[in-house]
């Protein structure tokens, strides 16, 4: 406490990410990272961009990586907003466009960083629960918003909300802004994408973190209308003129110009998630259906905490949420076939 | 105008940022970049970083970064805040410490980003004059406020506010946080930093995209005692974990590790800015005592817009404010000695 904060930040509560240890040969399978490495020309991009002009400042409106994100997803470039990882873009969308006197509905099982935005924005937030079976019901977007944000796939569940379901919910809530978080969607989802030109009132939100490997670079983005990115512009020009900088920009551009990398990745990501489910369940566990690069599993015979701190005293790290409802599940990232192999003898011997 | 915008996205006048043309060729002495590229050590430091393990999240806390500036300014880690250039840090700084209900003081000429981010927090903007020679006068900084800020040496009029006067600003507002914007700093003038330890209310910001020629990379960074620090890091946590990639948390260590390549790149553009100035004035015009790395000038014959119109004509690009008082004058970047002899050519011819 300090009679020099703003009153609003004795409130906060800020987000904790997953840890990132320092010690090496840990097994890392807590923060949803991709296994492999970026493409080759990513770094060979970046390479290039590594001489004195990092003394000019970047393009402030990131036109040429927009440009390419228009063309891959088939959209105009004005309808490409950039940020620093796809968590400034998302800060950014509760300021803009979710400040409406209005409680924000996401689910009750979902990231965690949406009520950290509620409460650094003073809006209300408000958990809808998801079902028994962990999934998103649309009947239950029927109620007054001042917005909507869900993952999809979500998080930490895995699971897959279809796009008709999506759609009922867009078609449910006209007059509000609803987000679709896709950062996982490339490990096996359907992205919404090709539903915005149909709904103006949706936001798809995406990164370069998971699938394209590129969670130490920071680079996300968001889909939807020109005229909800404009309102994403306005207040990105009123916080930081250049928030992506030269080598993020060159680096995220090559990405989506290696589409054979960056499928081969998924599948091999993909195909070991089959593998780690099948591996888990035989042991016993509750696997939910997963269309992520992680899995959420549970034991009906051992507490989530206890595997969790079984595993690491094995070197290995998974992550584990003190939660209700989900306290007894691990949160679990699909690691390389070595990695996985390591989480599975080290589940045998708990 | 969308029904879809947080009402506050209507009100927002967003920062229009120097232009970057995208011609090459170009004399362009208009954001205040460096004329020298950054040391050849810190460009080696990213190469290293420049690998597989991209696909991880950087460290959320910068640490072995925060560790070298603690050092290098002799504070210790907890006083340092690391953000996406100082944009991102003074934006944090707006919304953190200065939402008290009551106006923020900054000079009426000043950097021009300042009442953006009162737009954008909603806080009420109080521009307090400069004097006619365009400097700050502490004496009117007695009244009450929410915050006070100001750049230290001034932008864009380069003048530098002896540290003396800083003090008296300081203790005539022991309940308020008074923050000293040091972007310029490193060009001739003395850093407030050493006074952090004994004013609570003192935080002092910089950044790496301009005497350490890197803003290309995005950084910037606050010192002042931990209690505000703690402020600024339960902002930065509620918006965006991991707002510095791998490459630029490197990149940004080794520019403080080579102290030669710094400080020879300064001395040559303090020793520019003279030779500039005496030109400057050889042409008649008045140019204000700079301690940055541009300079503020007016020609007693010529507007403002037209001598920036012409030296626009021969591919010179500096930057012209359109605004009261300082209508007049051109604020000139210092460039390479070809550079400023184009410019200084220039203005001959016109």
């Amino acid at each position: 406490m300090s009679q020099y904060w703003s009153p609003l930040v004795h409130d906060l509560e800020p987000y904790v990410p997953g840890e990132q240890p320092k010690m090496a040969d840990l097994v890392k399978l807590n923060t949803n990272e991709n296994p492999f490495g970026p493409s080759p020309k990513v770094l060979e991009a970046i390479r290039s961009e590594l001489n004195d002009s990092l003394r000019l400042y970047p393009d402030p409106e990131g036109e040429s990586l927009r440009r390419t994100i228009a063309d891959y997803h088939g959209v105009s470039p004005e309808q490409v907003f950039l940020g620093n990882g796809s968590d400034e873009v998302l800060a950014h969308i509760f300021q803009a466009l979710f400040q409406h006197g209005e409680p924000v509905l996401f689910p009750d099982i979902s990231y965690s960083f949406y009520p950290v935005y509620c409460g650094l924005y003073r809006i209300e937030a408000r958990p809808v629960p998801v079902t028994e079976s962990f999934e998103i019901d649309p009947e239950d977007y029927r109620q007054a918003n001042g917005g909507i944000i869900f993952p999809n796939p979500n998080a930490p569940t895995g699971r897959f909300l279809a796009l008709d379901k999506v759609e009922a919910i867009l078609r449910a809530n006209p007059d509000r802004v609803v987000v679709v978080d896709e950062a996982y969607v490339d490990f096996g989802g359907d992205s919404a994408i090709p539903l915005v030109d149909r709904y103006p009132n949706l936001l798809v939100c995406q990164t370069l973190s998971k699938a394209r490997s590129l969670a130490g670079l920071r680079v996300g983005f968001a889909i939807a209308q020109a005229e909800l990115i404009e309102a994403l512009n306005r207040v990105k020009n009123s916080f930081n003129s250049y928030p992506l900088d030269r080598l993020a920009l060159a680096g995220a551009k090559a990405a989506f110009e290696d589409e054979a990398w960056f499928r081969r990745c998924r599948e091999a990501v993909i195909h070991e998630r089959e593998r780690v489910t099948s591996a888990l369940e035989g042991l016993g566990f509750e696997v939910l259906p997963s269309k992520a690069n992680f899995v959420f599993a549970r034991h009906p015979g051992r507490s989530g905490s206890e595997l969790a701190r079984g595993l690491r005293g094995q070197g290995i790290i998974v992550r584990h949420f003190d939660k209700p409802r989900i306290r007894d599940f691990l949160r679990i990232t699909i690691g390389t076939t070595e990695q996985n192999d390591a989480l599975i003898r080290g589940l045998q011997t708990l």
